[in-house]
């Protein structure tokens, strides 16, 4: 149980460090800066990388409404969930701490958003709450299907990471305009209270909208899509 | 059958929504905008992902042109042909309408072209319907090719949708100007019933330009390149 | 043999189709184009896609050099080098000429440059003949070491097709500002009779150079890194 | 041994030549330019594509903190250490070199930073030595991290050249602005005497902060997350 939650707790970390980093610290520099195709490369990149490196320990899940929607999903057991949740959120923490330090190793630099996420008056692009709740549901519960279906024992071994990466990849390629795009809890909660704008009292909707979009796209999977499907986890190991 | 027709159902739902949404609400952001490369990212990691979710299940097509290229090809029975193309078809139109109800919570937006696609006056470069159909009759060909190939016994499994995904990618790269790229009917005329630009009375060439491209890519695939091949479907498995 | 060059024809067509047209058509659209990020992606996801697809028939060369390379590496039959080539030109010749069709359909338009290579004042940034000839040698022995060894025995088959696909989009990323990149004289050859730049006195060091740096490092694999290395094709089976 | 030390020579040679050359050729190009996403796939691409190519034999480290960490890992000879570290360095330099070579065949050119590390001044978005050390210490603690788990006997054999080249892009991505990104002192060494900026005096920090950075990254791997893996090198084989 300890190393499932220390892989966990780098993965999440991971997450957060490579995906808000790359947001914080290259997207927007002059010219060059890597934009939200490359932020979007970024995100999928921690999940495609730390699930080829730690998946095989503790299932790679690195986000609460992961573990919930495999929890629903019949591949995950319920019992684990609140370790894996603390695992998740504290390691995201150490990642915004850390990023935190490095950003402000630079003249009058102010945090900003700091890659938070929101809606209405602190979305990019200024959507609605109700965009912001349909578009942060609809996210997570397709990328729950993806997760079970690019796991399930039809698909050959290894390649889940690369799946289940680029969906995180073509999630944010989609929404940052919307939400700055969440699908995880965790990730949302640790920037938040690093950014100046206020995103703490909006937090409730990138915990209420990804954990009910995984558990309905997980609902799906299980009792539509592939009622019969055997169990195995992400990166060819099980739990 | 019915576990089938919901594989395509959601597959086709998320080539959409994933793929014009990203159009829709990522491409032109301001100065951080995914652009086409972003979009056609999108729209070959839609097929990628689900392509490994659910491919073992329906064979993935998400596209009636694919459809009835695999017929063609030997690889999928005529008798689904009709409730595959409603499924892709309605599974379009359940996409373009939930980004319609997301895109709207913007203040002031209107749908414009919505990611719709189109010649002549309509075309994103103002390429002319003779450019339009050649492009999209080549692409979709050389998109079953690829397709028929990439799933062929002698490629080693769990491969074909990283190439059948990237295909869709490049096919984006390189035709975004010319049609916004369609290759897929069921894309097209989801979206355009949305558009205000008049795209519908255009549908005609994106059903035919790539229907009849798909069938001389299988055949060319079935006839000229591979008399001998086995028969296996995308994703690892068969029908 | 038949089948064999059929695969060269459109794994070579696909090529220049796919990498030519997508720096004709796509990479200088205003705000939203592609910019050579695209053409790398593209011109590697050609080789990728097709390698996955006709790899496997003819070993998915779709390049002179390769052909040649893959000879003094001891993995092809130099009986069919000539046919192999004739395909390979042929096949970039119908695509140069498709391309050509489909982007006259605009008013006003002209081929200009056409995608086609060149050095001195040819090259995209000015670079000498001397640049030139170096770094298409180079590049050109880097991805022979890259395929021989991409499609040894020691690798896990199925693999290759992502290895030198990418390894195409990684010359690309380099080098197009120097030569427009070429490292196949097919190609090269191909685009410049369309070219009005007077690309076709320069063609020959899209020969020599290519050819040359695809000897030197299919040399240096088969004769100082890996001496006893066993023979495979690329795509998972041999001639 | 000899064969190792090739594999090592043209691996590094390749990074350096492909990942700085993206970036001395054609990051900034007017309008087309790769910009920080095309060098961050530059780099990664060097890395999957020769870890396919030559990891069956040397395991592919191409960095002197690669090396060390697998060390201390547990996955590679210390015996072996410093010819690694000899082979790794001259091949990095002669790739400077012909860089250098090749960049210099334009009129007017000077080489100005050429593609060199720094911090503070050297910073290319100006952040403080101490931000720079914190953030090459831990991206090069989580690469040892990806390449110690991505190689262990749970993942399917084939799949780590994908996951540490991607790994580097994703390193890449989050840290140009910061100190044009390391993690690898044999690449900064290389260039650092072609720059016309002073980088020779800052490379104390691109061998202190990586080397320190992958040893902790693999002792956390060692000692606490896999305490019982088994032995694997990078590409499918080991030493």
């Amino acid at each position: 149980m300890t190393r499932k939650l220390f892989a966990e707790f780098f993965g999440t970390f991971w997450l957060v460090f490579g995906g808000c980093g790359s947001a914080v610290l290259a997207a927007g520099f002059p010219e060059l800066g890597i934009g939200f195709v490359g932020v979007s490369m970024a995100f999928g990149l921690t999940v495609l990388t730390m699930a080829y490196a730690v998946g095989g320990i503790s299932g790679g899940h690195f986000n609460p409404a992961v573990s919930l929607g495999l929890a629903v999903g019949g591949r995950f057991s319920w019992n684990e969930l609140i370790p894996y949740w603390a695992a998740q959120v504290i390691g995201a923490f150490c990642a915004a701490g850390t990023l935190f330090v490095i950003a402000s190793g630079v003249a009058d630099w102010t945090p900003g958003a700091f890659a938070s996420n929101g809606y209405a008056e602190l979305s990019p692009g200024g959507f609605s709450m109700q965009s912001a709740f349909l578009i942060e549901l609809v996210l997570t519960g397709m990328f729950l299907i993806i997760i079970l279906g690019s796991t399930s024992a039809k698909v050959p071994g290894g390649f889940a990471p690369i799946s289940i990466g680029l969906a995180l990849t073509l999630i944010h390629l989609i929404s940052i305009p919307v939400t700055n795009t969440s699908v995880n809890p965790a990730r949302s909660t640790s920037v938040a209270f690093y950014a100046e704008t206020g995103a703490v009292p909006q937090l409730w909707l990138f915990w209420v909208a990804p954990l009910l979009g995984a558990a309905i796209g997980a609902a799906i999977w299980r009792y539509v899509i592939a009622p019969e499907e055997s169990l195995q986890g992400i990166g060819g190991e099980g739990e």
